[in-house]
């Protein structure tokens, strides 16, 4: 059986992009874990009656949940509490053991901020201790308590998850909500449904389109199968959900694929590159562990915050050099300024005098380099923007090196060139080298 | 007169969190600069009838323009086109040109892509090249054309403007579809807002929603503004969107503002801190420009990576260390081993040394030096998770040093601290130093 639920993000900062979403998403994933199916998020800004709009128009739908985001800060507007409280036929009410519990939280702020009028906090304190008359509440993670609220008595209608805008918040206080029994009820039925994803790298999505023709001659049975293909950062996703009976299909699909596209194919069990570079890098009873650095140009230290974002990386990465200069890429990374003056400063060959400068810099076992003209500025005939050579290398042996040209503006290409450069990680890694085979 | 529009961001993908939307506030900004009142963003997936439902939602809304985006590409889950052509009571027609015109652009990357099989080729460029009858054809950015489509000639209802997905096709072919004929006819008469931007660090949004209450105690007269207000990135921004005739309110609010944030209050212009540093270290006729370095531990390069994510950046950014491990800390930025031992890694002392050593490695004229503990782990009672020192230092003299404990997860621990640097090195460039004043 299927449960429908939506998504109410609000926020006039969400809604016109000063803010990006993170919590639509979160909260997408987190129901379709659930076996729920989510069908539409609507961003509304701070205004009441769209806010109201979206709900009725949610509940019209048919869901029989609405999770919303935002508006119970304390300015004023900030109000989703009284518009889902007005959505639901209840009186807004004064909760005052709430209303001591966030005045704790307040002191502990105060602190922090010490010069700050408490007659302004005590106002905005009344303000987020106010709920709608019979609703669960959440406790604060900040100083806003979530909500989950029913429809009143005698009315029909799904229920509506009240949550904070900041993710910090609402994260843990998701985590709460789908505990409570009112959260429980209104989800109880869904089919959990199975979900699979495949990472390719190296080919258009157009690709994809040929494959899912080619399955289906071959006799698999796709219309069991959702499937939804989509370019990330510069690699093809496909993502199947389906009812568990449905397995069987799935694998035949899967088959096609890895038959299909063998040299392209990274993932197949979720994993990201970023957490097979990883896991590489930790190495395994097998395999020793090695540590990398980097010597990045026009990616400008992207690549080292990219191999850091994973906790626990200190584990394996020793550090790297921001050599947008030349002056930088001659006196850290120990480029040859002759090589420079010969060949310019994005070349593969200083790619590979970077990746070499990095393992000697920073004493690693393995050494990126990175070196483009990320626009919009800087192209030639020559080199047009977009231009960007790469080089990994192990110490002792080993190394890929690849000139490419990224499509896109400058963000676009800084960002795309730290997935190559994961890539080119990667395969090293397992051990491919020049020479292995033949560019790509 | 107030004309309203919607926007309808399609795909699976960006539903479901596996891709982050950036066209929803992209067009909600445009939208806004042309006078457009938007109140609505729905996400949805590839179903088309998810896709007919949000269409028919805003059009009952009363909307006068639709914009969507996405479901434009080769595979089966991409059909916008269709359900906006039904949706208009248009049929799909074959525009051979057009089939011609995106044929050439395939031509082009079959060079990219030798081994691809023309027939799959041949046959995603069909499907792109199949369009609303009636519908003015936009030109291909990628190799989907975009579209604008009115109501069927007897039908009424918004015009639906029909866009790609990936960001930089939609937003070259943004600029065409405003200059066409339907697209003005649809905003015709739309009032143009003035909006303004107050930015704040280092006060709790609550203190803004005191502001509010003194100034309408004041008399200013807040109802005839849209105040919005947010955090982000740790900053507080304050927007306001208002009438041309109700400029001299606005004023009398920013001199409230003003006047009781005088130190935190760092942009009111509209300028992000990013572009006022990078201004500060261009130099203008009076003040000359300087050059700045980085040694990073906690943040890995963030800080670097975002210093150089404007154009132009190689004019003042030398480059960076990125000092994960100590024994990096000691020998690219010249960290002395026993001060390590002494007070520890993290600690106001060894920021001061990678500012330091950043400067000397670089050969810059202002150093940064941030370490902290981005967990999850890492933690201590003394120094929890959050902690981070920064430390910003100008060669000849000039320093800012803070120890601050930031909220959230690893994720936003080193994001904030980006932001708290940025606005360290704002400061010291502004002329402040440590002496000067006390803690904030």
């Amino acid at each position: 059986m299927s449960v429908r639920a939506g998504i109410v993000v609000t926020g006039t900062e969400v809604l016109t992009g000063r803010v990006a979403d993170r919590n639509g998403p979160f909260l997408a994933e987190r129901l379709r874990e659930l076996g729920v199916d989510q069908a539409h998020t609507i961003v509304v800004g701070d205004r009441p009656s769209d806010v109201a709009d979206a709900l009725r128009w949610l509940a019209d739908a048919g869901v029989r949940l609405i999770v919303t985001s935002g508006g119970l800060g304390p300015t004023e507007d900030d109000l989703t509490a009284q518009v889902v409280a007005d959505f639901q036929g209840r009186p807004m009410a004064l909760d005052e053991p709430l209303e001591g519990r966030i005045w704790a939280i307040l002191e502990g702020l105060r602190v922090r901020w010490p010069d700050l009028d408490e007659e302004a906090i005590r106002r905005s304190n009344r303000k987020q201790a106010l709920v709608p008359d019979g609703a669960t509440v959440l406790e604060p993670v900040g100083t806003a308590p979530g909500l989950i609220v029913p429809p009143a008595a005698g009315r029909s209608g799904p229920v509506v998850v009240v949550l904070p805008g900041p993710p910090r918040e609402l994260q843990p206080m998701w985590a709460t909500a789908v505990d409570t029994a009112p959260f429980r009820a209104a989800v109880a039925g869904a089919t959990v449904y199975r979900q699979h994803t495949l990472r390719l790298f190296g080919i258009p999505e157009s690709e994809i389109a040929e494959t899912l023709v080619r399955a289906r001659d071959a006799g698999v049975d796709l219309d069991a199968l959702e499937i939804t293909t989509c370019l990330r950062r510069g690699e093809v996703e496909v993502v199947t959900r389906f009812e568990p009976p449905q397995q069987a299909i799935y694998d035949a699909f899967a088959a096609v694929v890895r038959d299909r596209h063998a040299g392209t194919l990274f993932s197949d069990d979720g994993s990201s590159v970023d957490e097979q570079v990883a896991a590489l890098l930790r190495g395994d009873g097998a395999r020793a562990g090695r540590t990398i650095a980097t010597a990045e140009s026009c990616t400008g230290g992207l690549l080292a915050g990219r191999l850091t974002d994973l906790p626990g990386s200190s584990d394996y990465v020793r550090g790297g050099l921001v050599v947008y200069s030349d002056e930088a890429k001659v006196a850290l990374a120990g480029v040859d300024p002759a090589l420079i003056e010969r060949v310019g400063a994005v070349s593969v060959e200083v790619a590979e005098a970077l990746a070499d400068g990095a393992i000697a810099a920073l004493d690693a076992d393995v050494g990126v380099g990175i070196t483009g003209i990320a626009g919009p500025g800087g192209g030639t005939p020559d080199k047009p923007v977009g231009t960007v050579c790469f080089s990994v290398a192990a110490r002792g042996g080993g190394r890929l090196t690849r000139r490419v040209v990224l499509p896109g503006g400058r963000f676009d290409v800084r960002d795309r060139s730290t997935t190559v450069a994961m890539h080119l990680v990667r395969r090293l890694l397992q051990g491919e080298s020049d020479g292995d085979r033949a560019e790509p």
